[in-house]
């Protein structure tokens, strides 16, 4: 490929930019009315408008997108995160106009987009799920599979979905009574009573699998991701290796990840989320992401490999350089997100103009951001501004390293907070330093003292 | 140590208090009142003005430089490179002031510091010097000697230093002639006719192998660093490992610094730089700088060591953590230093206000300054703004990475140009990217093309 739009905007888009240029790729950004002084479009060679600020009307429209793709000769797009990064139509949309999505076909994208078919597919193919029952035929079966599976047990009714429709159970008198109570809601809801039990893994850390699959059948992981450090299901923090896996279970996790990816026909980066319930050493299969994300940098740090430069490659048709026994695990590294939001008042966005930026350096420190001074952060799309992350020996050293560069790091302008004092109050947090922590941790832990607010 | 005073500035004094806030060790700034803004004095725990922007009355002064440490109580010096970095009589000041001097004895600085002892030294250490020869007692055997060394030869006076008595022969005609020539001169101008030989390697490149000793007898190497492009014996880049040394001649030159270390009974980071005569493949002593290098961070990079850390760690006694085995290297760095000079008008310092300043970022990136969006750089101390250096896996990709990263650098201001659209040229020059030249490389080739300049 020697041209590419980059269908995305804020640091993805630069990450994308970087990695083309390093390859001598051509590049097209496209932005939004909002996005006309973004840093995308000052770094690639060609630059269009291709709507408002809305996405809808621009990052997501189909037309827009592959109207510039097709006008500028890019050969292919890449989507980046979010917006159009896991939209089966729109791959599709690109594999019909003979432009190369740079990601995974359009199939591999609807089976792992929709949950039961995900489920079913990693069933197949032997990558552990939590374990779960079938449609429960009467109270007494299903206080035996409950039995069987362990409280506490999840109630979940077959045709619920997004949050609803769901109970607990800890005893067996909480599941008689939720048996009844979900069926007949589910019944009134969704006009199908079904319920089904599945465990309920209270406690866990949140573990990822980097996988890279080229077009001619290999398939290589790049070790685990751990992003527990999490508020509202948000990923605040990320680190890799994991603090809690084992040599053992690493391997596993990393086994069944190549399955799982095997099973749709991946093509390119992908990653899957694992639940790791840490009290029982046991993970399962929580879904995939069939693009790259925000948390890829950690991975790069320590295995050596620029899994852009990879998607790229993949994309442009070449094999994977190495096999599985090529890829090393070195050091630790930390990414935090550093987003425009106040942390005292419970993470309220924060955007505006950045008069002062003075970021960060020296040895084992990386920032992908698209902020640079003078810039105003457009309060219409996320609030990350920059993405900081290092790189050291051990977990600690990364810890003190982290410290370090958050206390260099300088963003100020009216209007603005970030996150900053967040991540600074989390590396001299005697629990995080620990490393023995769940994903409930924030919820738990008063990590800035909110209480008694300082430096507001 | 538990705080170390920095007795530096600019970007040395930030990589020196990033490595110390890493390792927990507070930090004292000291500054000339040109410096007053200056980065390191915002970053340090305490920071203390010891005088006018003259050097030699604030960054050179012993009583100011140590009278700020004794007030502080800080238990070690770190003196950087420049300014108090090879002086032994600061560090012999530093020994009886019981602060200890973060580097090596007075005594290894001074018979290194001495070029006639550093080269009997190393003689008796087995490491290689330019062939040469004693006092020439006529012109036969001077012919002989010259014969034997092979042409061309320098003719040198014993007594001569400077650059001054010194003379190339290329043939036996320009020898005698020479030979006679310079006795006159000498005697006449030192009162010693005396003159000998060596042998003239006119093309090189410059190697330098970086060394690691700790206070109890362990030595270590970290391969080498060439830093072959040279304007007028300023390096500007310089990039590890070297594209010219064969493995054998690595590891011999490695052994040879190893020996040059334990000479001098060194402790702490040195670096010993040779003369490769490529064309022979032989290489030769150059000197030794008895302190830490503005290139170190190419070495860094490729070895995963960071230098600055270990000089605090041998200062405190500690040994060395690595064997010569566990040394690995692993890619390819490169360092471009970015210079306040206009390279379009021969390099001439333009120093003032930085109101644009954009830094580039991504993977394999680092930057070492202390420039921020606002400062005023001093004209009266060196025109370095920034270290830009980059670790990729390859030469090849390295100069990509460099030459992406290069053009994602915004410096702007009144008055200000810097040497970016020089390094520019350069990743894009095919001699450079041949890695085929030697130090005449930006003597005999216009990069820049200056006959026709371009954005000025």
């Amino acid at each position: 490929m020697k041209k590419v739009l980059i269908a995305n905007r804020g640091e993805i888009a630069v990450r994308i930019i970087r990695a083309c240029k390093e390859l001598g790729i051509k590049t097209v950004a496209v932005y939004s009315t909002a996005d006309a002084d973004a840093l995308h479009v000052k770094l690639a060679d060609e630059a269009y408008c291709i709507g408002p600020h809305l996405s809808k009307d621009s990052y997501l429209s189909f037309p827009a997108v592959l109207g510039v793709a097709q006008k500028t000769g890019a050969e292919g797009i890449h989507p980046g995160y979010g917006f159009l990064a896991e939209n089966a139509a729109f791959a599709e949309a690109c594999e019909n106009a003979g432009i190369k999505f740079i990601g995974p076909s359009s199939d591999a994208i609807k089976i792992m987009g929709i949950k039961d078919v995900a489920r079913d597919t990693m069933e197949a193919a032997n990558v552990p799920l939590v374990p779960g029952t079938g449609i429960v035929p009467d109270i007494e079966t299903g206080k035996e599979w409950a039995a069987n599976i362990g409280y506490p047990v999840i109630i979940k009714a077959t045709a619920g979905g997004g949050g609803k429709g769901i109970r607990v159970a800890r005893t067996e008198e909480d599941l008689v009574k939720g048996i009844e109570i979900t069926q007949k809601e589910a019944a009134a809801a969704f006009g199908n009573p079904g319920v089904y039990l599945e465990k309920f893994i209270e406690y866990f850390r949140h573990c990822e699998i980097q996988v890279l699959a080229d077009g001619h059948g290999n398939v290589v992981h790049l070790g685990e991701r751990d992003c527990t450090v999490q508020r509202r299901m948000q990923k605040l923090v990320e680190e890799a290796p994991s603090p809690a896996l084992s040599e053992e279970r690493r391997a596993e996790m990393g086994e069944a990840a190549v399955k799982a990816a095997k099973a749709c026909n991946y093509e390119g980066a992908g990653t899957i989320e694992f639940i790791y319930d840490y009290q029982a050493d046991k993970f399962y299969f929580m879904e995939m992401n069939t693009r790259i994300q925000v948390e890829h940098p950690v991975t790069e740090m320590i295995t050596g490999v620029d899994l852009v430069q990879q998607q790229l490659k993949i994309a442009s048709g070449e094999k994977l350089p190495f096999a599985q026994e090529d890829i090393k695990i070195n050091g630790w590294a930390i990414e935090c997100r550093i987003n425009a939001e106040n942390a005292y008042k419970n993470f309220m966005p924060s955007a505006g103009t950045v008069a002062t930026y003075v970021a960060p350096g020296g040895y084992g420190v990386r920032i992908d951001s698209a902020v640079y001074p003078g810039y105003t952060i457009p309060p219409y799309y996320d609030s990350m501004v920059a993405k900081l992350i290092v790189h050291a020996d051990t977990r600690e050293e990364a810890i003190a390293k982290m410290d370090r560069a958050l206390s260099e790091f300088d963003i100020a302008g009216p209007g603005i907070n970030t996150t900053i004092p967040f991540h600074q109050a989390l590396m001299n947090n005697d629990v995080f330093k620990s490393a023995k922590f769940n994903t409930k941790f924030l919820e738990e832990n008063d990590i800035l003292n909110t209480k008694k607010p300082e430096n507001v």
